[in-house]
């Protein structure tokens, strides 16, 4: 399908490709800085925390911050919201180098999501570096977005658009699919990646692949969520790899922790290795 | 397209039927509720109110209490949200007999939104008594919610499904629209309606169609957003038509609200006439 703009779009494939080598491709400041993070630290680790508690949360968080690039949060369920616990999760994200993502899916035309952005009891855009958009509501929904930042004179900000869903029974469909990555061709130095399953949904090698549903092994839960290897999604396109209770739900979680480090390391090497 | 499970569906046309006559139709409390007020009212109308000040939406929602039937919030804009704050909406909505429904559009895996509805700051589940859901990750998502609920054992709770948007270039395609609506069907013990344009997306009675978009006049604003009429949002099948800054953004409040009420109520009187 020709939803690419090639013109704007290297020829070489990102799948081979070093993050420090796409780091040059990016629109994105923050996307330059996720890349360069994980190559640094040798890293293209996502743990995703579903915890209600905020002391739970930096706790895990100052254990496995070393190991991670990215730290994914959802902070509309945290029950003791306080701005000294964002304080707090800032300056780990700083003391071990890694980016905060708000997992917060926004969904909402420009207008709504400018404000939910920027406002209320949380201010996701004060201190997320990145967060999480459906591209279902059109354009608007990014405009509303950059015009939040515009107002805040915020520069170091961007988001995933989740294009692909690892629930079971989802509804995005092949032309979903296909608009998604057309929006964000289209606003790249403002979205740094797109969320899904499969390579062929990032062309552009200065688009970060960030794939959810990781497990050590393979299976679903019991509200339709359904899981993958770490080898499998890296050679499926993953550049970040979400990992959750996979992690949070471990016996030994700093040994479950390096060994999803470990294992997805070796596959991105593997995978962009000239002999394979 | 023969995506409507029939048996279940009446075979009268909603479009002529008497709200009262459709909380028959309905398997959810809240949806009877909800057709209930609207009759004794003599309101389809729902306010919609984006303030990011909690004072000023409870005085704006004092104001014009006696004239709406749902008042639509976005409870995470609200910069200084408390518990007070929502005792004292949860009065005014007891004391002018109107609905809260939460705009929150969920749009995440069921194990998410569960923690998203019942957890965090806001405790969307303990006074929303609507909200709203996007279908795009499946059927997970209305389990999550539905399992939020049964831990607190509320019964009187409900959402819509949100199945097509009104911004320019939303992707909501025609099967993806199929698939919404059947999402709905299925689960119309808890969804009690449909977010859409059109009337031909709500094929059960008992459902209600929720329109937004509306203004006194056409047009649309800086960030995608359309707007229509309230003749013609009920002529296309309109139950309850949302109106945010045509009301918010007017001079006269009340009475905008009150051309509102009665141009929205008169277009269902005579929707439903059986001279029409």
């Amino acid at each position: 399908k020709d939803y690419v703009p090639l013109k704007e779009v290297s020829k070489r494939n990102r799948l081979s490709m070093s993050f420090m080598d796409r780091a040059q491709e990016t629109k994105s400041l923050v996307a330059a800085k996720l890349f360069r993070i994980m190559a640094e630290k040798r890293t293209n680790l996502c743990l995703s925390m579903d915890t209600t508690n905020s002391m739970e949360l930096l706790e895990l968080a100052s254990k496995v911050g070393a190991h991670i690039c990215l730290l994914k949060i959802h902070i509309d369920i945290i029950k003791d919201f306080s701005k000294d616990f964002i304080t707090n999760l800032v300056a780990l994200a700083k003391e071990y180098n890694f980016l905060i993502l708000e997992d917060r899916k926004f969904a909402d035309i420009g207008h709504v999501v400018k404000l939910q952005y920027s406002q209320g009891v949380h201010e996701i855009s004060s201190w997320a570096d990145l967060v999480t958009v459906h591209p279902i509501p059109g354009p608007g929904i990014i405009s509303g977005l950059k015009a939040a930042l515009e107002e805040l004179s915020q520069q170091d900000r961007g988001c995933f658009i989740v294009v692909e869903m690892s629930s079971q029974g989802n509804l995005n469909s092949a032309d979903y699919k296909t608009a998604a990555v057309k929006l964000a061709m289209t606003h790249s130095d403002f979205v740094v990646g797109i969320v899904c399953q499969s390579s062929s949904l990032v062309p552009d090698p200065g688009l970060i692949q960030l794939t959810p549903g990781v497990k050590l092994d393979k299976g679903s839960d019991t509200l339709g969520q359904q899981y993958n290897s770490p080898e499998h999604v890296v050679l499926n396109g993953a550049d970040v790899a979400v990992v959750g209770r996979g992690i949070t739900e471990a016996q030994d979680i700093i040994g479950t922790v390096k060994e999803f480090q470990t294992r997805l390391w070796e596959a991105y090497e593997k995978r962009i290795s000239p002999n394979e």
